[in-house]
């Protein structure tokens, strides 16, 4: 049996806050954007359509928590959420808080090297606060914190 | 009661494929990338979490029926589905077959005037034979024909 391992790039790319029912929630180490990543540990997962029914509807769940965690943080003016996957095929889905001062606004915050910036990492005493808070604030939908 | 109006932009952008449970479902009228739209038809909703949770579920699964219509029709390599709604507030949902060979890869297909070609409408006949042959695609999963 082959067990679910985080895709290289992902993990470089990313700080781990905790693991829900389907997912491993991971924080993306961009400071421009409060970004979450979402990552079916699932091994051999590419699509939404290659899960099961019962866990896209459990996907949908969690995109729901993160979601809503990064709405009562930061009161975005707007949500994304993709999954792309054109880069790094494990599957995985993008929830990011979008504001109209951000600097992609409005157009996505994909495309760098398309007149975009570049990622700009956190310090890592930011990144821990704010990895507690997202935490804490999923705590209630069943998040194990890592 | 207020009813459902769809957007003004994505009614001038897109061709009426036809009625789901809950979205309204248009191809984008762009005919560098297969590319559909689900319009959930509900009024005053921008973000997925707008949707009560068994609304959530069922717009799920319609992403996940339009996304196999298009693996089924298309063979993409990737699949890219996403909820932005930066510049039209109504919700919606992009559900677009990708190919390695297409213009934009591996960029998303968002963001003309950063580098990306401008959208390449279909000539009508074009179209019509392709909204037939997604709607056709769709009947099982209880679509309702424009």
């Amino acid at each position: 049996m082959q067990h679910f391992i985080l895709d290289s790039k992902l993990e470089n790319d990313t700080y781990a806050i905790g693991t829900l029912s389907l997912c491993e929630l991971r924080l993306m180490d961009d400071a421009r954007f409060p970004w979450l990543i979402l990552v079916p540990a699932r091994v051999n997962m590419s699509e939404i359509i290659d899960l099961p029914e019962a866990e896209q509807t459990l996907l949908m769940r969690e995109i729901s928590c993160a979601s809503t965690a990064l709405k009562t943080l930061f009161a975005p003016d707007k949500l994304n959420i993709a999954a792309l996957g054109n880069q790094v095929k494990q599957l995985h889905i993008h929830v990011i808080a979008r504001f109209i001062s951000d600097e992609a606004w409005p157009n996505p915050v994909w495309g760098a090297g398309q007149g975009m910036g570049q990622r700009a990492s956190y310090p890592p005493h930011m990144a821990g606060s704010l990895i507690d808070r997202i935490a804490k604030e999923l705590m209630p939908a069943g998040l194990k914190a890592a």
